[in-house]
């Protein structure tokens, strides 16, 4: 199966041209001006970018989370990533404790496999590295899983010590690895959640006071000096606040592979949609919560100067209905998370270049280029290239349209950007050179995406 | 008893006058120009500064310590300080698991009563904050033990966590105390002090390697950010880094009551000691421990500018000669601390004003007064003012003299200052009133020194 | 003549105690506890505060200024300060070109000499630094003026180039001098006024569009840096900005002998006055101008932890009918400058100490102390000490007042914190020991005041 | 004439992979894996890097200065660019007081008409502005020549004044251009000068003494605030302190379009090549000068992050015999500037990627995307992609060669990097698809290279 992209604007994170692409099954072979090749298939692209596939390097679909299940399961979400323009996610496979890291993966294969529109792969969230472990990190490397997650919130839970964090960090570090940490201060805020609690603070805008700002911004900068003691690069995930943001700035300033992401919500909204009547705040409820308007700006500035990588989504949706309502009386119980794998890239162009004057290629790398390389995925991914995986989404980048959960494809009742009017709108999308969105449908199979084999972070 | 001290330059934390200064019993009742008063005793001035007695606030006598006991008693301690020109100091009452506070104070006190030539009081270190604890810090406070103290390091014996931290930051703050913090990350330090013992690296100097400066910045950073988060006041014990101070900036900066000291063995010596052969290294073990020496002068400028408060000892010795010798072949054996409360005063004098021309009334203000005010003694103790307590050292500052285990008081074998040369000597301390050093001699009467109840912090 | 003060609080920028304060002829003589001595004159001082007599650095009595003159002259000028609690005032001598320095010294005694109320002096503000004046600087300072001023701004009149400030701030340094830089970027802000006017735009308001706070911090960046270069002290006058502030704060950091003041005005009023309605704006044209109000807290913050070292008024009071006038239809030409003197220290207690929680001693180092020393004034001014001139106010604390024009006594039609009610009343007022304000009434006789010799300035 | 570029390792700014490139006349037309098409001629690129050309934004070809006149013409000096691997050069067309800006440009098009082996711009350097010159500004941009260029240094002969400054930063910036300043305090710098020379201070190091860090600094620093003030763009040149960058970065952290580069010279030798013996300090003579160590790795952080955008060489040779001896005796008559079109590509490889572990994408981006970018000539040059100029480097990464005037091709008589052993040789060039350097040779003909239009700059 051949394709042919004609007379679109090829856009990468740092070329912009017309042209032609062709496309040879999964691989981009050939790109020239007015190609004159056959094709089984021809897509007129003109007027329109041509621009790399999304990358959403922070993504739960069916995570068991508070009692429920995160509503996204690996077809439905993979489908609204597709829709959205997302052609690569790599969710969190989470060890739970007593289990190995390899049966973490095989379980994370079990619910994935043969579901997927798009190529996806896992992070290993570690909750417990016990000595036996210490060879298992190389083991899951080779196996394609280079990224390891820790969480320094949910205690209990989730929660590493900090002996635990510089193990693993330098255990990954060594084999070519990259840790990714969850940033708060769990001990601290876990207190403070039981005394809201206690004192009849129970709607959900005390979830964003049980964690403030401040204790983001300890969480980064602790994870970021374990980093430095133990000689290993870190990922911040989830950033939402300028104290943290600043923070990574430090520690690479001084020398060390630090690293962070914000999501999409943080880049659009604030604290005071917590106020929202009749229990709506709950929809906002995901960790770290929203912050205030004055973290807007500098994340977006961020994102320009490269002090933070790219724009991940932490899609984790529960639905509004039934699943954030277990939350009524106790913002503790509300399920963490929102939806939002299908809205990035729209949502990012808009922001960026539309609104702030962003260059179309620092569009294209805050939202695939950078991940892709971070994560281990390039040139297979992130890039429009001869030799490159033909993940490709034609972008038309002045039709209008409105986000809003009666259209999106996300299994989940509500959006956090309903509503909002945004231009820039994802019209077709390849993934390894098979059409699977086009006219507004999905063309795809179940199975379509393959697990990702990811190699290690390669940064500046 | 009334005592004319006749002629001075009399030098406070501000001032500094031609005066003479009459004492009525303990306390100063009269100062001015050629008083013509009747005193039963007279000290002729002439030429010398009139100061503030020292204030040491934190040091450690006869503390037991793995598996050995601080070499200086409430006794010999007290003395050294006098005759180093210190008439005040805190020790840290340390709860052992299970206590409560009051009887951690209650023990204190049968250790220093009847004891010390010295006033002297208590830091609580809290240990364990047990919920039927909560009543008790109110209560501590009314008692004159106004601070309180934790450890981020020692995991498994004093270290607390984050949680606990919290609420003793918020319990003191809100009854108008002060929690002070020994700032590092225990639990990196604890996993990193494993690793070299078995990696065989067991020489003093790898007591430096274990708890770098990153670690001590990774603490401060935390307790600055959790007592933000507790709306509390906080204070750094022993920053020996620039790294740790500049944390304490921030903090302070944003509106925020943090505050530090740092201590003189820091400001003087720098970690190519533990280079020193046939385990000399082992002298200047303490925690934490000497640094880089590009981080001496930063902390000089910060003592200057107001960035740290004052300069404290950390006094806590140990005999070179079978006792720090139990950390042959194992330096997580040897006993932390080292002597100084006999050499602060006239160390720091040489430092600031001689060595970096630091105003007198600066380093009145570093090694009294402000200790006064932070720990909730002023105007009883750090100053010379009408009403003020009449603890006065009488300070030669141009004389010389060599600092030596062979000539100082202290009970340990060796100085950490061993040959420096000096200017500016000690020659008269009085305390409440009364002589007790005089031509070289002590002339106090062991139980001269009271309990010294103090008050909240005062400071700008 | 002797006075005794009786059972006032005495504050100094340290101390704080119940005492008895005797004054012999000019000086304090004799401090205690319940005096018994005779004195000609008794005041009781119960309840009250007795503190330095404030210390105004930077004011302009009778300055030819636009083709005016501003209102107060030495004589209503110096009664304003006294009725304010303001003990000595230093003036600027300001050079014409061509003149000698000497002849601007004599100029400015013959305009003061026999007129003032309390001490006066003056910093040399050069104009013109002509080579044959090498010598002349050691000179000036001779005779008791140590401080020299300069202007990046008003090209033309009093602008210098960045050759004459680093040979007058080098030469300057090494005869023991310091200089004060009024810190603007005036070339730049000269062609901006050039093309408002230009375009029509010529309400008060543009006044502060055409000097922003971006030029403030240019000037007084480039003014630190010469200073470094010159290897040679600074202190930035007036500073309106954070940013400025930042700047200071940044050299000093660096071990360099950087140092800054504010006025009453910018710790109150922000820009938002420019848009008062019937030319009322002009009011509050002074240079640099108000700023944004995020600007405020920031200064105080600095005053506290010393990154500014005191508060001054740049007293200089045009009437607003008949000299603000002038520029009625030119902003360019509205007289610069406001009243102050008499409101700074009140307006300053109850902004620090009622408001923000200053320590009283803090208090009283913002507006006495800390100049006396910065100006070479200490301990002669700028304490209350044995020894030290009987510069004395005593201040009620608890007693509220309103400031405004109808009351002050300042020579001007308005004030700038017109209606601003307050805590703390200016009571009784000792200058050289001599009783010149009290019951609401000056006391004294024109001429008290007498020129200051000045030494070199002092600080830590 | 066709060429065909086999089996290369395709490297631009963002990407890396194996294809072949494909050139039709000037332009790269096709690039695809094992293109099977027919070429005039065909290049085995086999285990080399095919990346973009490289560009020199900042170079001064027979530029007259002090009286003599850089050694290499607009004809060797572009050749020796060729062998450099760098394709585009950016010269300076300096305004001659009295002249028009269109005279410049004109004078220098018949310096430059048909001597160049590459393409050429210029940047105008203005050195007045006239009012009768406003629109001028418009009429050079709609000439291609987008970019001004401003001096803070050489008073009386270059440099311009504050407000200059702010008019020609705000009229190229409405126009859609760019400024560009030479950033040094020039009045205090001069002033330095006469006074080291009066005192006998005339050896080639007392040319670093008479401009210190403190003095670039400044002059970066106000470049950056007037640009602030104008609401323009600005780019400092040959920026060689740390200091100077963190201000360049403060800027730009607060939103503004401010940016700056480094030169090869900066980034390997610091400030004790002035004590070479013989007068030899005098090759190290331009401006700024080297400084100190401290500063390289900063530098090297800088382009890295991000903080700089590239590097370029500020060639500008003078002989040592003969030209950089008229400063014998008097440092300040040494012509300012040395040689490096040549060496700049294949040191800051061997820099960056070898030494310090940079991405091979990162390289090309500081050597020749960056600066396309920035001055307005991508994607015409700086990259390697379908439509753009077939300027291409085929570069052998693992080959090892030794930096010495007896090899290189600048008519010049030192080398900055004499002796220096690197990785990295530039093996083959091609300038719009005509190859110029092959086997060693220089294969072109003088006025290949032709004049470079240039649009406004374009960044993130």
């Amino acid at each position: 199966m051949t394709t042919l992209i004609k007379n679109g604007r090829v856009v990468t994170a740092v070329d912009d041209y017309l042209a032609d692409v062709f496309i040879d099954g999964e691989i981009v072979t050939l790109i020239g001006r007015d190609l004159n090749v056959q094709a089984d298939k021809t897509i007129d692209a003109t007027g329109k970018l041509v621009i790399p596939g999304g990358i959403d390097p922070h993504v739960h679909m069916e995570l068991p989370f508070g009692g429920t299940v995160s509503s996204d399961d690996f077809k439905t979400g993979t489908i609204a990533a597709a829709f959205g323009g997302t052609t690569s996610i790599i969710d969190f496979a989470i060890q739970y404790k007593g289990t190995t890291f390899q049966q973490t993966i095989d379980d994370w294969h079990t619910k994935a496999a043969g579901k997927c529109a798009i190529d996806y792969s896992y992070h290993l969230a570690v909750t417990e590295y016990r000595p036996d472990q210490d060879k298992e990190i190389a083991k899951i490397i080779d196996q394609g899983v280079t990224t390891f997650k820790l969480f320094l919130a949910y205690p209990g839970v989730f929660m590493v010590d900090d002996a635990t964090m510089f193990r693993v960090m330098r255990s990954a570090g060594e084999a070519g690895g990259l840790t990714l940490v969850h940033a708060e201060n769990g001990d601290a805020i876990q207190l403070k959640i039981a005394e809201l609690l206690a004192a009849g603070k129970t709607e959900p805008k005390y979830h964003a006071q049980s964690r403030p700002v401040v204790m983001q911004a300890d969480g980064t900068a602790r994870a970021l000096r374990v980093a430095e003691f133990a000689k290993a690069p870190v990922f911040i995930v989830h950033v939402s606040c300028e104290a943290s943001m600043r923070e990574i700035v430090r520690s690479r300033d001084a020398g060390n592979p630090a690293y962070g992401e914000t999501c999409t919500q943080y880049l659009f909204l604030d604290d005071s949609y917590y106020d929202r009547p009749n229990f709506e705040g709950a929809k906002y409820v995901f960790t770290p919560p929203l912050v205030g308007r004055e973290n807007i700006e500098p994340l977006w500035t961020g994102l320009k100067l490269g002090y933070l990588q790219e724009v991940s989504t932490d899609h984790c949706p529960f639905h509004f209905k039934g699943q954030k309502e277990l939350g009524r009386g106790n913002f503790n119980k509300i399920p963490n998370g929102g939806p939002g794998v299908e809205d990035r890239l729209a949502m990012v162009y808009h922001g960026s270049v539309i609104e702030r004057g962003f260059s179309l290629q620092k569009f294209v790398d805050i939202t695939s280029t950078a991940s892709a390389k971070m994560f281990g995925m390039f040139p297979k991914k992130g890039t429009i290239a001869v030799g490159s995986d033909a993940d490709i989404v034609i972008f038309d980048p002045q039709k209008e349209q409105t986000r809003s959960a009666k259209t999106h494809h996300s299994n989940c009742d509500y959006s956090l950007f309903e509503g909002m009017k945004i231009k820039g709108v994802v019209e077709t999308v390849l993934s390894r050179g098979k059409t699977i969105i086009e006219n507004g449908q999905y063309t795809g199979t179940a199975g379509d995406g393959q697990f990702l084999k990811r190699g290690p972070c390669a940064t500046a």
